[in-house]
């Protein structure tokens, strides 16, 4: 893959559900170029994905799917031992329901990103993942799937290339890589980086280099598409705003994944 | 309206949930040209939904949405003091989940039918049949609604032309109807009936003549496109048999609604 | 009734729901003599309902249950037509479920509360009422019902002996009232009283006299034993705080249910 | 442990809900000495507890809770890698919940039995099965644990003794068992016996000499204090009755567990 300069910006938007409010979707959804708007499983409603649809919109970013596991009460991020068939099956039925409104704004879905466990039991499991990307493709051959960049993105792409699916890969601006270019797991130490000088470095490092230093010190390479950003809270959308701007002024553009992918 | 022969046959199917079975999809979905798919909020989950619309498509019917109440527990029969936005927005997630099975088996929705406590809040209120002939506009113009037939049949055309939706009325079998033409109600006395030979005779007198015996003993008219039928147990397989002999017999035409709406 | 001097002071409490939060518990359950917790059908879940009981216990205030309609997306607060028998066991099932976080703390409930549009149908429905009087009886003959104060309040007492169940009222600080002791309709100009040195006058009124200035301009008598708090924001709890400040500084004791009804 | 000469025969029931039907309890609860009554998380509701309590209570036979994953959609059957601390509340909510019904009816809660997942899980991992221990001790330390008879029962009871808890060993009629106690899992050829007569003689010697015929066709011990029964379709019921008569015609007493452990 040559080096575009181009990287996308996404984040996990429209997670309220009912009365209950989460994370600051109109702070962070100006500042990034891909929503991944929940489908109503883990989280999101109805009302909120109407919402969310509408505020991507007035922002004139691209929409896509986040679905998850059917687990509101864990936010889905507990594993849950549904089979593929099944995960097919819930990935379908939340993909189509966010369909019926961003059709309905007169949209069309860009992308789908499973979410929380279903996110990481996607990057782990080469048939789960095989079982999603034949999902989606019976259902729209133009859907990005986006999966966490790592070692195997070569095999990752030939997947993606058999069912007919581009595949676009994610960079976690601020986790820790092994030197095999895999994630540093949480419970480690070190795992989740907290200097925001650093992350901001790291990201612009990553976009124009297509490199990043792994735990060990070593450079690494680890080609990535896209970068999630985070509005759990001020800081968050602070640093969202501050590592938009590094890349702004390191001279890279942000756009939406079907613009380059 | 002139009468034309033709009538469309309806059921509920595609009610199991998880582990739990209801109806007799297998046998009912032959003899019908049109199925109303549950599509989970009040019954109806992502499997049920994929394998009920290969049932349809194995049986060449049309399929059509049935969306419900979020209320699992009650079945959806009971009123929900939801808003128009709310319903509106519950319309569009639950045909839009379906129309992702559909789509991944090739098929088009031909109509969305509310269920339950929807059916008959939609049958009774305007502006709540306003906000869902908006809801099936705003999605896809070629959808029709399924509703209650009964003495406003030319407002509620109007309404439908209106949002550019066209508009099927059912009529119940084993109900009897009132001298201006709405049902009897369920806690009246004679309500149902339960005289199968009755009930064949009813339906064939409704779509030759467009007339209806009502309780009073006179005829009234009584124009519908569409007759439900049940599965519930073998007896109203039975039923709903019958029922299609009969019209068979009598020279009409069953065929699905987009055939002749 | 005497006035006896003494009023409790509650809120609804306990309403977050797996990675959501809702309202400020921990500064607002030191403000109050008895917590209304949510039990997991129109919010709260059983790691919420375990946390909020343990708040209370270390703030030493009584706990009750708030059992709600199932319906987390709507928050309790829409109608649905459950028969009597429907809600019995609904209520039954939530104090139960509370119950046991209760029991394993060491606690006896004191009280129940419906929720939102149970509450509601419980102050509009003496059918309905007699039904959840039956059921609490049937639990436990020691928790106190609280329902809306109004001029209802001897009869309502009266169903209480009846099942053996004491009452107890609860008066809307913030709220209107008309001439007959009912609440000024949410609808209406007026219904809500924004004025915080007017809510405390009212409240210290009320618990002296026994009587509330109407929307007529009239006094009327209205006797009540609870007064509800909230603690949805900042400016929620602010006035929380004053009011009990004002309670306080009019002599009047603060002490929960059980202790004077 | 001495043999008895009695055993309890317990059946998972009140698996219905709402519209949908599960299982034929009528049928078997008069076959069994203790039900394992579902709680609401994988299959039960508020109405159809009362109703089983009730159908318990008119058959004599002892009540306990069958609480499970909040997983509907999979009958609880997925394992959901929910913490044990998650579990040990979603265990007292449950359990809570159906105290309320046989409080109700004047019954105490006998046993509680993980179901599906939540046993199988329980069966493997101690930490779970202290977590347990521990969450029904903190509510009712004569509530008894069933959990699946095995080679580690020593290990199991002397966990249970620490937290005061009786702990009844189940044994499955209808299951093969390896040499060291545990049983054939369900993917290998030979885990279920389909012969009724097998069935039968498995039961009457297990109960009657505390041994089984493991997979290898050696004699084990195994001692267990309760037997499974399933009702969910003619069949089962029939050999449900057919082992009971079978151990009544070889001196076996069936008695409730709380009888002798």
């Amino acid at each position: 893959m040559a080096l575009k300069n181009k990287i996308d910006l996404n984040a996990d938007v429209g997670e309220s559900f009912g009365i209950y409010t989460m994370g600051r979707d109109e702070e962070l959804i100006p500042l990034i170029s891909s929503a991944n708007i929940a489908c109503g499983f883990h989280a999101g409603d109805p009302a909120v994905m109407r919402k969310t649809i509408a505020l991507a919109q007035k922002n004139q970013i691209a929409v896509g799917a986040h679905p998850g596991f059917p687990d509101l009460l864990g936010f889905g991020r507990r594993d849950l031992a549904a089979s593929p068939e099944e995960i097919k099956d819930y990935i379908l039925y939340q993909v189509g329901a966010l369909r019926a409104f961003s059709a309905q704004a007169g949209l069309k879905l860009q992308h789908v990103k499973p979410h929380g466990a279903l996110y990481n039991m996607t990057a782990k499991d080469k048939n789960l993942l095989a079982s999603i990307l034949e999902a989606i493709a019976s259902l729209d051959k133009d859907l990005i799937l986006v999966t966490l960049a790592g070692p195997d993105r070569k095999e990752v792409e030939a997947m993606g290339a058999y069912y007919g699916i581009r595949v676009a890969f994610e960079f976690f601006a601020d986790r820790a890589y092994n030197a095999d270019g895999s994630l540093v797991a949480r419970q480690e130490a070190g795992a989740v980086l907290h200097d925001p000088e650093l992350v901001k470095q790291r990201v612009v490092k990553m976009v124009q280099t297509g490199r990043v230093t792994a735990k060990d010190g070593h450079d690494i390479e680890l080609q990535a598409d896209t970068i999630c950003l985070h509005g759990d809270n001020p800081a968050a959308v602070n640093l969202a705003q501050q590592i938009r701007f590094s890349l702004s002024a390191a001279g890279v553009t942000i756009a939406a994944l079907e613009t380059f992918i």
